[in-house]
């Protein structure tokens, strides 16, 4: 990899070769992350001839990722997702210009497919056929479905709280799916210990440095369908604090390689429920554990495994905090619907619930411009939709009865 | 329009303007079929100017579609869905090249996204700000996505076994939604009734010709991510009628336009427990209805609104009808996930079901090619993937406990 000189731990500074299977730093425990060479990559790429390549998906950006470049592109369709400019919104929030990133119309319906595709990647040019991970879902289904595609055998460990939707996708590709009475973390701890008994190639994002390489493709695309302008803000949910990392790290690569000139604040929204990395920011400490209690399950972690890079991405970005509640994020997710035509998940909302929240209480000015990335798809969490969206008229099939119905529920023609 | 030369009557031959809000046929009361000038066509584009094209979007396909040059393009990007050569399922099954077209990646999960979109212009171009539909599901949920994302309002009639999470999504796009206690038949005659009363703009593909015109862009995207160079057999799953009409209707408009030199045989699958269509072909006579007894809600369709169209894709491509089982259905939805990464429906997964049957049957003979059409995502039917995939295994999380439950689920490691 001649794009890459290194995987420096973010905690200590000790640099590693970055092998494919390289993990957390031997001499501290902390979390790595991979050095790149800009003049190398501006040497190869452009703005311009980025933007003229033909392949809609991650790989597109291949100069800012960290595989070699005899490694086979994996087969699912991973990123180039839509990114829409959302007017009627913008009115409604009182905001100059909003933008929706719409990471749901991924192959399994979430971000986290970036993540998963570059696992794949790695996991064979380390020359594993095995995969595993702890995940709340999302991260679980990704790797099920970017693996079987790939031809290779999955264990994964999802919490039991998990929505069934999730389970069950992931099942159907086939993972061997180890379902534990725990919370995240005790499902985590049994994930890694697994992982280190059976030698099977890490997928955990905390863990694994090629994975927020995967994650950051978000921020390449953003900044490429903005036509390389950034935007003031960009907002994103946050839970185990890895895609958030990822998000920063991509624009942090852009602007080092001179392909932005302006980097945009991090707006880190988590839920009211469960916001230990947020309340690290607002305490001006160091975060510390907190209960998982929000319908969002996807960010409902109270012991985040990427704290580092995440309240990094906040600080170093002079970025904001928002914590929303279950009834705000449920709020988001019919905005989204009714407004934008995007369904999401609670997670994938709760970056567009902090929005809201932060134009009305003053902390983004009304002249900034935004981006909402929308992290997962709302098919993923039927239970919580319907607690957003409420139950439909139902009647007998005559015209008088239909009449009376839109009577009742006020609809007047 | 200047592609477009009128609307005609598959029945009775009657031709119409191609105006915006054009109907069925006033003489007979047939469906119209929109004729198209493949000369002009010719003289506009060609398929290398067509494949250098960075839309990646049905809109790419402007050429050959009936809306004016002034429409704007709706908002939501539906089409261009990923296409993937699955060698290691075409191994499985024994047949030469199969490759499978994923239309579940569309902005609301199904193929019926491109007809919706193509409701959405049609409906701007009559002037009309209410849609309406009535359908099994996701007709209604792609209207009421890329309506909400155009601003426009919808009423939509669904039947009251549609699955949950389809009706959530609709709920949660801020339509209008009324839930028949009925069959499909009695859905589509209240909204019939009320479409007349209040004069919505009618998004019933059985009834409206231009929705068959978006649907028909699956194909055009098909021929052209094989490089303009067409497989033997296209399979996909029927219910109503339309779909199978327009991926029909594409091919022939490629051919007729010199953009395919070959045009491939349609594979008709229906399920054993509602077939009316592929019954009509086996018997070589009229359709009768049908009993709707099939967990792919998305095809039970006992009385199909377009078995003109749909009875002449088959005999007119010279095509197959198979029927499969619920439970080919839900082996196919499993056989799709845990080979190829893609999470289908029932009814999406039904196409597959009816390749593999054709083959092991030996109707599709070993050294075709075929194009199998996932028509819809698995996320939208959690039920039923739980039924095809089973639950995981559940325990404490403890590493001895861990290592039991492998030994009894038979994983040896």
């Amino acid at each position: 990899m001649k794009n890459v000189v290194s995987a420096v731990c973010v905690k200590c500074g000790a640099e590693y070769e970055a092998t494919p299977n390289v993990t957390t730093c031997k001499k501290c425990g902390g979390i790595l992350d991979i050095k790149y060479d800009y003049n190398y990559i501006k040497s190869q790429v452009s703005p311009s001839v980025m933007s003229d390549r033909r392949d809609n998906s991650m790989w597109r950006y291949k100069e800012f990722l960290p595989v070699e470049g005899t490694s086979k592109v994996p087969k699912l369709r991973v990123g180039w997702s839509p990114f829409y400019e959302e007017k009627r919104l913008a009115e409604q929030l009182g905001i100059a210009k909003l933008y929706v990133k719409d990471d749901g119309i991924n192959p399994t319906g979430s971000l986290k497919d970036r993540a998963s595709a570059m696992a794949v990647v790695k996991a064979e040019e380390a020359g594993r056929t095995t995969i595993a991970c702890s995940s709340t879902g999302n991260a679980a289904s990704s790797l099920a479905g970017n693996a079987a595609a790939a031809g290779y055998e999955t264990f994964i460990f999802v919490p039991e709280r998990a929505p069934k939707g999730k389970v069950a996708q992931l099942m159907m590709f086939g993972a061997h799916v180890i379902s534990v009475k725990g919370s995240y973390e005790d499902t985590f701890r049994l994930s890694a210990e697994a992982i280190d008994r059976w030698g099977w190639y890490n997928r955990n994002a905390a863990i694994n440095p090629y994975l927020m390489e995967g994650k950051k493709t978000v921020s390449l695309e953003i900044a490429e369908q903005l036509n390389w302008k950034m935007t003031d803000y960009v907002a994103i949910s946050v839970g185990d604090g890895c895609t958030i990392g990822g998000v920063w790290k991509g624009f942090k690569d852009l602007y080092a390689a001179g392909f932005i000139d302006k980097l945009p604040k991090i707006i880190s929204v988590q839920a009211e429920g469960c916001h230990p990395l947020n309340r690290a920011i607002e305490e001006g400490k160091d975060w510390y554990p907190m209960e998982e209690n929000t319908l969002a399950d996807s960010i409902a972690v109270g012991v985040p495994r990427n704290p580092d890079k995440a309240l990094n991405a906040i600080r170093e970005s002079k970025g904001l905090v928002i914590n929303v509640s279950d009834e705000e994020i449920l709020a988001a997710m019919r905005l989204l619907g009714r407004t934008c035509g995007v369904f999401a998940e609670p997670a994938g909302a709760t970056g567009t619930a902090g929005v809201k929240k932060g134009i009305e209480k003053g902390m983004i000015p009304k002249d900034a411009t935004i981006v909402s990335v929308v992290t997962g798809s709302g098919l993923k969490d039927v239970n919580n939709a319907i607690k957003a969206a409420g139950e439909p008229m139902a009647i007998e099939p005559d015209m008088d009865i239909l009449l009376e119905a839109f009577k009742k529920g006020g609809i007047l023609l």
